[in-house]
């Protein structure tokens, strides 16, 4: 069977991978190291997700602020475990002005800054230093932020949407009065991570706990949800971090507690980000490019006018922008659906693949049959083919069309959910008990999926010896998970009674 | 009269402006250099105004990307007009790491960039770049791109909101096959700022063309909409340029026409800022604090409960849910109405004080003596006084008050933009012919308003003059009204015959 894009999943994944991006027009190399240009079809899914996931940001009592793009170096030198886990990778500005010198431009020596500035990998150091302004008494406890911003981290080997030198993403912080009440807001906000992924971009992940090594640099505990893409690798889709007193000490975050006494306050962060778009790219695309969720859609229904440079064409063009204004006017999702017509002066078969490789959950086409009988074509982008290998269409009348399309776009996002969901369950293997079918497991073909195992959660060296022999298999621990059957038996690893289980898995 | 500022509009005009940057609790300064922290009220405002300016960006058939924040050096070199207007003031990076040197941090010498990266002033060279990836035929063209962003421009002296190192702003950038359609794009978004700053901001503005000496750098044209602040200065409160093809020859945006001949694209660009935030402060603030139109107030309604730690308090609570509750049922400007039940933890005094100063539209007040009688006491932000002094409170039955909120919303909205359209009526003279005159005019009293001249559009170092004569006057030539008299009469700066006439004032 022949597909839309040269090069198959199970040919080659990561070629597949940059495939889907440039076919589906969602990003580009920019020509600056590192960065990529987000193209419009790619921004609008990011629109669409910012819109979802801040909503569920709002209404768990947050607010959004803004922070400098700039970090004085000094504030780094503030907290040393955090400057290690970034410092090796950031963008330093140094220089305020550019001079002309022998017909070149060049960082003018006049215009050095006395201290160099970073572009923020993350913004604990900076919203800290407000938090202490903010900060005097129990009353102005919980302080609950979130900013929408870009990051820089200056990645070695970058590759779109996955690792980029910028990214955007949103950021919470939180400061607390209670160990209790900061902990419950890292796991609050854990659980909005998980239910925005599952919900709205149809991503089901497995929630848990980062083992020591893989902590964010600061943090007492890391939270993370994990996807599992089609070669079986996972990705990191959204963490959240308790903090303790680890930058409310560095920042000075104190308190007046209700019995007059100061205190550090509890800190919390947590963070999502344009990776995702990378995640809902290997877990939804096919050979024939992306299939997007409809909550998550710029467009959830695209009509594709059938012209043929007669009279005619008018009258079709007619017909569409009805269907496209009557489709307006309904919810689906409860929002109103979003129906585009695809005025662009190209062959309608063209545009109808440009919009099976972006992915679009139904395409319509209307030609000079459809409007003689008042129908439509219609192609299900979760379902192309039948099993004869033809692409699915069918025709339908056009007010049954309109009228059943908030069904059918529910019905999208629940076949794609469940797929991935299926996915997901049938590739963990919960039944190995020994390093070496550990071992066997993950070299028995080339994308094994994860394994939970039993273990007795090392620390210290053991653990480094624990992580050295995954490094040694390319695996990693990926998180504890939270709903899963407590430990029995002996560690993997170390042979200890085993106190939890753990995935373990290669990784993005 | 007591106020709720310790300062007047008339004392002081610009320490008036900070405490209301403070009081309203809108922005501060961070620590970094040039750079603010937006708190929660100032970044609502701003959210307000970006889904309002982005519906109507995107209503004119523009798309939203994202380009990368840095920009490489070389590509500066490229259009030596436009690195002109920018090369003095923008942050260089340099380094892509630190280490640690004698317990200090520094940049490291061995991770120094081979090209420096300029963070973005504007990026019509970037986005120029990829323009000329993405056209090759007139089938390509016309291209309509808008990207919302952080930019950084190295001020001296930095005013928040108003002038700041980092600011957010969306750019749109477009790309056309004919010169007439660029220039008609061009008058196209400015004509959505001005029914943007006047419709949704209460703005009343006046939109015309720049002088040559304040085009943007590399522009053949550029036009601003220009606001008048109560000290009578003027803001520029956006501007939208006719780049003609002096960046598409600098970065080789080409296209085939339809004759089968290369062309160069003609190009557009125009942008907004958070300095809109600055404009509607100066505009809509009084002495009590800042009033935001109903249109971009983030709460539109404030419902504050009068507890007093008695049983009764539960009840008012209720009540009071159910009122904002009710509220969020109803539309007003064709969105559900928001509205915000105030739970903190303080006197309901300094809570509603709290709201007159971030001027919330409409403040309601709830005691037990309203409850009693499913009543509630209303104070509208706009006429907080009456004409005895007092503070012009209301009390209302609950559902009539309900029913009367869209309205009493929208007539917010119009009292605001009248009062302030009057204002600038009243403080443009349209009448003075001679160099002489002019002087008097803006010396006669510290808040003189605007000029409106005959002019005979000089250029060159005829031009150069008349800005020096004018900058001795501390004046600046702001534009040319698009709907005003035709000029009749000579150059009150040259004594030639005029063209057109021209508005002097004193600007920010």
């Amino acid at each position: 069977m022949k597909h839309a894009l040269n090069v198959t999943r199970q040919q080659d994944f990561a070629a597949w991978y940059q495939a889907v991006i440039s076919e589906a027009d969602l990003a580009e190399e920019s020509g600056v190291r590192g960065c990529m240009v987000i193209r419009p079809w790619g921004y609008g899914i990011w629109e669409r997700m910012q819109k979802l996931l801040d909503e569920r940001i709002k209404a768990t009592g947050h607010e959004n602020c803004y922070f400098p793009l700039f970090i004085p170096l000094s504030y780094f030198e503030k907290e040393a475990e955090h400057v290690d886990g970034f410092a090796k990778e950031m963008a330093v500005v140094t220089h305020h002005r550019l001079i002309q010198k022998d017909g070149k431009l060049v960082p003018d020596p006049d215009a050095r800054l006395e201290e160099p500035l970073i572009v923020r990998p993350t913004s604990e150091t900076v919203i800290g230093a407000a938090f202490s302004r903010w900060v005097q008494s129990w009353r102005d406890l919980p302080v609950l932020i979130n900013q929408w911003a870009n990051v820089v981290r200056w990645e070695m080997r970058t590759r779109m949407f996955l690792r980029t030198a910028e990214f955007l993403w949103q950021e919470g912080h939180t400061a607390h009065a209670s160990e209790l009440e900061a902990r419950e807001e890292t796991m609050k906000m854990l659980e909005v991570y998980r239910a925005f992924a599952e919900d709205c971009v149809a991503l089901p992940v497995i929630a848990g706990e980062k083992p020591e090594n893989e902590r964010f640099p600061g943090a007492v505990a890391t939270y993370s949800i994990e996807a599992m893409m089609q070669d079986g690798k996972a990705l990191q889709a959204g963490t959240s971090h308790f903090l303790g007193t680890t930058f409310s000490s560095a920042q000075n975050i104190r308190f007046q507690n209700s019995e007059g006494q100061q205190e550090l306050a509890q800190t919390t962060s947590w963070g999502m980000s344009t990776r995702m778009i990378g995640g809902l790219i290997m877990t939804h695309g096919d050979d024939d490019g992306l299939r997007v969720p409809p909550r998550i859609a710029p467009h959830q229904v695209v009509v594709v006018p059938m012209l043929r440079e007669t009279e005619e064409d008018t009258a079709i063009l007619d017909y569409c922008v009805e269907i496209v204004r009557e489709l307006g006017q309904s919810d689906a999702f409860r929002e109103p659906v979003r129906a585009h017509l695809d005025r662009r002066a190209q062959k309608a078969a063209n545009k109808r693949w440009g919009w099976v490789k972006k992915g679009a959950p139904i395409i319509v086409e209307v030609g000079g049959r459809d409007l003689a009988a008042n129908n439509v074509s219609v192609l299900r982008r979760d379902g192309l083919y039948n099993d004869a290998g033809k692409l699915n269409g069918s025709i339908m009348g056009r007010e049954a069309f309109i009228a059943s399309v908030p069904s059918l776009l529910a019905e999208i996002q629940d076949a794609l959910f469940d797929q991935a969901q299926r996915f997901l369950n049938a590739n963990v293997d919960r039944n190995i008990t020994t390093r070496d079918s550990l071992s066997a497991f993950f070299n028995r073909c080339d994308r094994p999926g994860w394994a939970e195992v039993n273990w007795a959660k090392p620390t210290g060296t053991e653990l480094e010896n624990v992580v050295a022999w995954l490094k040694s298999q390319k695996l990693t621990l990926r998180n504890v998970p939270l709903s899963t059957d407590t430990a029995a038996g002996d560690c993997i690893f170390t042979g200890a009674p085993a106190v939890e289980r753990v995935l373990v898995g290669r990784s993005y």
